[in-house]
């Protein structure tokens, strides 16, 4: 062990190994997507008896599309990602769990380079056609030839059918892993996408560590591809929290490969393309599940917890009113308490710092109103809704009274186990 | 019990009773200031056995200057307390505990009129010259007439010299009373200055649910006295928190009885008069006594934080820095968990959103430098960072390599007395 360490996956993924109560009952089987193997291994960078070496290895003409952490101290993989993502060619994918090479300065840099030109020489492309992206401790400096040594056997036994396996490799506190399916017509042919991320902690907009690597066989133009990704992370993935933490190095990778174009489905090089709308329904879906995974592995859970802003000024007025109730300390203990403390919600209400009627602001938790127009709603029984914060999954809704904005978030509750996993790691 | 509770004082003050482990050792005696006079009672708002009703007669020509929460759910003694700075006179305060008359409607702001008006005539001003404040539960209607009888008797038995009583009469989930008092030499007079205030949870910027009364028999024009406790208030009560939650019932009062020109200390007409400086200087090391006690009783603390950030663009940067820091709760369980985890002020400097130079940052925790120049410092010995933070008061200090910004900021750790406390309340 030793070393400072982000994740305290032992406690998660150890002896105890409980899994989130949250997690699905089974992983979707997902068929072969024309153009993409995978293979995994173990590396042993930091965990033992499980693998933490992913490479996916991408057929020629594969464009990739995504966004990255807002982190102003983001890692090293990520700052590659970003420049890589300027042409957007795709050969290889290659992810480590365990060394998130964050803050690991110019030695950090060079381990993603010598991963990156192992990784191409294996996969038989271009090292800037390699992703790269990283996770575990902060600060450990990564010694990248522990693993660059695999990469070439790994290209060579790479398969195309063993997503569950992919999808395990780069967990680190996940307690499930996260894998989702979606089939989408596309003009007279049909699409595959699917993807897989990680992610339980340190979890806030702009992403936290959160990985996610979505792969289709759809024939979409690279910019095209991107405007649909930065627009669905929006949507998606900018709209969970659980600690309000941000990480560095989050990132979402789309990766295309066209190879549907050989089964009639059609080549799409223009946003406003309407044979577009079921993929980018269907990417808005899959990112959705993947981003609810996210949460509902949020560290310690006990409940999972939707809440929806109505009635404020605009959509990011409700948006920010949204994260500053998903992200109240006081509030999310008072919901591990399953008591319906909604003077809290009124709190991160008026500390958002957003326009709110206070003589107009109406509370529900879920179906039952229990304040409007300033006060308490008169129909209100405690017991009642002291009854429904028993549920695994509570909404509450807030009408703010001022305009139309409007914005949903999905967060969880801070609980005992919370604390436990981050702070008692080493007693 | 029944009805929601924003705070659970049973937990801390009931049963238990357990005293922060950062609570002085002993209260200081405080002496009469002409012109202000105390009393105390049990009006049995909510709880019972203590007092939860305190009145301050102040002598005619009193001034009073202010803060006030910048909650946009304030409460109805805050918009009060507001519209009477305007024109500052004070003739009485009026506090209580156990019901913060927040969010209340139309009901809670007759009850602030019914209030102040019964002091009026019990104290002999007017209505308009009577400050209010109001802490406890959030939502929950407040019938002032359970305590305006008692006003008249306060008035007639309130005394000068009990200062401890008074500070105890304001506690919700305060584990310890909050006093501290100055002598301070003006021209060639002294003047006492003195004060107390309450808070423990949801504090943060912008002071959350912290009242804070002081009094000082100093001749200070009121425009003046504004300007003093606004700046002094950025610097002290506006740099502490504990869990980034901010209450809708803030609020910070000085009042000058003036009384001090009898014994020969100067009237103060303009900010820039340097026989102001000394008062200045002992109002900020109040405040500053006083805002660091209310983080040395954050729920359920087990360390008291102090976090440092320089090499910023400038100070409102370093401040937005210094408060990631403080308010990150994944950093904050490794604080509890008396673990150095510096790649989590990483994360927290990356998440600011202001510039920061990962290839300039450097990290201390107390006089251990744990990092330099975007990787972990060479010499960085763990078991000896480790030993550092089993101290009861950690210092962090972050440079982040861009430019001259300075800021301090105080928090505390995040434990599981802190989940306890705001969760468990029920069970």
């Amino acid at each position: 062990m030793g070393g400072l360490t982000v994740f305290s996956w032992e406690d998660s993924l150890g002896s105890t190994a409980k899994v989130s109560p949250f997690a699905p009952a089974s992983l979707p089987e997902v068929p072969e997507i024309p153009g993409v193997r995978f293979a995994t291994a173990e590396a042993g960078i930091r965990y033992q008896g499980r693998t933490d070496l992913l490479l996916a290895v991408l057929t020629p003409g594969t464009v990739a599309a995504g966004v990255t952490t807002r982190s102003k101290t983001c890692s090293a993989p990520v700052l590659w990602c970003r420049r890589q993502l300027e042409h957007g060619r795709a050969g290889a994918l290659v992810v480590n769990s365990g060394n998130a090479n964050a803050f690991t300065g110019r030695k950090g840099q060079e381990a993603v380079a010598i991963t990156a030109e192992a990784a191409a020489k294996s996969a038989g492309c271009r090292p800037e056609e390699v992703y790269v992206a990283s996770t575990g401790v902060i600060g450990e400096p990564m010694d990248a030839t522990r693993f660059t040594h695999l990469l070439s056997d790994l290209a060579a036994t790479a398969r195309p059918d063993t997503w569950q396996a992919a999808a395990r490799a780069i967990m680190t506190t996940d307690t499930f892993p996260k894998l989702a399916l979606r089939r989408v017509p596309m003009g007279s042919g049909e699409v595959t996408l699917a993807g897989f991320c990680k992610g339980a902690g340190m979890i806030a907009p702009d992403m936290a560590t959160m990985l996610c690597f979505l792969f289709t066989d759809a024939a979409i133009a690279q910019p095209v591809l991107q405007r649909l990704v930065s627009a669905t992370a929006d949507r998606t993935f900018n709209c969970v929290t659980v600690d309000g933490d941000t990480s560095t190095s989050d990132t979402v990778l789309l990766f295309a490969t066209g190879r549907a174009a050989e089964r009639g489905a059609p080549e799409v090089r223009d946003a406003a393309d309407p044979v577009l709308a079921p993929f980018a329904e269907a990417l808005h879906s899959l990112m959705h599940e993947l981003a609810l995974y996210v949460v509902k592995d949020g560290e310690g859970l006990s409940k999972f917890v939707t809440v929806e802003v109505l009635g404020a000024e605009d959509d990011r007025a409700a948006r920010r009113i949204a994260f500053s109730i998903a992200n109240s300390p006081i509030l999310k203990t008072a919901i591990a308490g399953e008591d319906p403390n909604w003077g809290r919600v009124v709190m991160a209400v008026g500390k958002s710092g957003e326009a709110a009627d206070r003589d107009r602001l109406a509370i529900w938790f879920g179906p039952h109103l229990v304040a409007r127009e300033g006060e308490r709603a008169p129909g209100y029984s405690e017991p009642v809704v002291a009854g429904y914060m028993k549920n695994g999954e509570i909404t509450i809704r807030v009408d703010v009274g001022v305009g139309a904005g409007r914005a949903t978030v999905w967060t969880c509750d801070l609980t005992h186990a919370y604390v436990s996993i981050n702070a008692d790691y080493r007693s």
